[in-house]
């Protein structure tokens, strides 16, 4: 295994880590329909973050694919002659499956493991077949709006686990993408497993582990809802949580708004809407990050809080007419001097 | 680099390595179309020869994606209940390119080099997201036919040159995917060079050091001609080449049909016609993997030869009725005995 406290070699630091949820950039109650609007969005967001100069204006894009409908590739290369290499910050993205992959793996159990199955083995191929086709697609549509992204499948890439839990991950490779400007694309994904032959890696705990080794400035969540809330966002009481703070051994406290109830009332309710491994899932990651010194933005995808979180712009004080979740490490010992 | 000579450490042999050449399976003279009906008939073929005892009858697919038009993904869980996992006979897919990717990569000159251009960046990228549908579509053709395919793109494995040479390869991600009952579907790709920034891996590169280190049983390419001819097959006179001795030094003659010219006239007619590095190149790689001993068989893919030489059927004596062109090592010492 990767020694996650190692700093890799890197030319320079990684700005962020960016997960694109499964719920933002999938339609939910479509089978494998990508949500192309916010999808857009969010890459026009993220060249703008990432291309320094880019401003509002396109650069050149990197998809030259056969569009359907048209005999011809559209790539002008004299576009190309006349630009410099824009700066582009380190950005990593790694996606959730959302409606991809979901359906063949929970229909064959591939997260149980036992590959000898022939529904498993079958299940195994095909959630893969789902989830890379996502992963192509969101490639496609950074690469469009100028983003040089390149695909890793943590398959490929030789990630595994033991008994469900990360054992070998090469992050080099992840590591010589990101320093030849290039930007990699994660996803959940089907993996070996040495204990129980296959499992399923999710999107949330490949973050966590590229987070411990790359140390970026900042983590962001974009989901298809302003943040955490005290309880299912659909009730009308229920209160956005602005701040969490994480504690040395991994606790955490609602710091922002001051409720009336107490916190554990808090972690009840969540857990009692977490019907997909959700909201307290994402926030025990996310405070497993926070505990590494990084800070974690919990937001909606393709708001103008999107962008002001990928642009770093509340790592400092929390504007007021920001919305969105910051989970953050307090160290104790310097608050109380 | 791994060392080739070292075998690695696989449960059961690999049967066969099959190359499916770009022409075989796209339509050459249209962008990125696959030629579906060769690629199922291909995939059926496959499917036979692999799969023990399932006859001229489909297994049940692994694709459970959605297809257009239809809002429900058909995957019968109870006809999985009923089967027993088939025996696999151990198979690597390597594909080429044809008509995707060589747009991409020769409008931006991927193969010389120098990723800091913002072209060569843009054209790496677009030259990966075309091999990669294509790589993505034959997965899910040959998962539609039964067989457990796992995409496993060069790039994203690891795969890596220096001055164009290959460098490092993590092969043990190969094995241990064919170990866990996979079919790994590797294709020539876009990959980083330690000289030069990057390069294009070509598919036939890939398969010799496949061949190198998995040491098949045999290895089949997959063409859209007959086999290798003394010149262009278009040519009235053009002779199909039926065997070829390869060596110890890597020097080739063609043994069968005894022709009246000397080799030399058919090395450099063949040469002639190699616009696209095309036979020439073909039959040095496929030199080079019969001096291992093993023989390389070259034939027109969706027909009764291509089925033959999967099943390995022309191992021993060449049947008269077959066509292709089989390249073999001859050791002198033991032929002289």
């Amino acid at each position: 295994m990767e020694d996650s406290t190692r700093r890799p070699n890197l030319t320079k630091p990684i700005r962020c880590i960016v997960k694109l949820g499964g719920a933002a950039i999938t339609c939910k109650n479509e089978l494998e329909k990508v949500n192309e609007e916010n999808l857009e969005i969010v890459s026009s967001q993220l060249r703008q973050v990432m291309i320094t100069g880019s401003g509002s204006q396109k650069v050149v894009g990197m998809d030259w694919s056969k569009r359907p409908g048209k005999p011809e590739i559209s790539c002008d290369v004299a576009n190309f002659e006349n630009q410099t290499l824009l700066d582009s910050s380190s950005f990593v993205v790694v996606h959730g499956a959302g409606s991809f992959g979901h359906f063949q793996a929970s229909k064959s159990g591939v997260h149980k493991g036992g590959l000898h199955k022939p529904l498993v083995r079958a299940g195994f191929v095909a959630t893969r077949i789902s989830v890379t086709t996502l992963n192509l697609e969101i490639v496609r549509v950074l690469a469009r709006e100028g983003i040089p992204s390149v695909g890793m499948s943590p398959f490929s890439c030789g990630w595994s686990t033991s008994d469900r839990k990360m054992t070998s991950a090469d992050l080099s490779l992840v590591t010589k993408a990101i320093d030849s400007g290039f930007v990699p694309v994660l996803h959940g994904d089907a993996v070996l497993d040495e204990l129980q032959e296959c499992t399923i890696l999710s999107g949330d705990v490949i973050i966590r582990h590229l987070a411990a080794y790359l140390k970026p400035e900042y983590v962001v969540f974009l989901t298809d809802v302003l943040g955490v809330y005290d309880r299912p966002p659909s009730e009308p009481d229920a209160v956005l949580l602005r701040e969490i703070a994480v504690n040395e051994d991994g606790s955490w406290s609602v710091v922002k708004p001051a409720l009336h109830n107490m916190n554990k009332q808090v972690e009840i309710t969540v857990a009692a809407h977490d019907t997909t491994g959700g909201m307290v899932t994402k926030i025990s990651e996310a405070a497993m990050i926070a505990k590494l010194g990084i800070d974690v933005y919990i937001v909606k995808a393709a708001t103008s809080h999107s962008l002001r979180a990928l642009c770093g712009e509340v790592r400092g004080t929390i504007p007021d007419d920001w919305l969105g979740t910051i989970i953050r490490f307090v160290d104790k010992e310097i608050a109380s001097t």
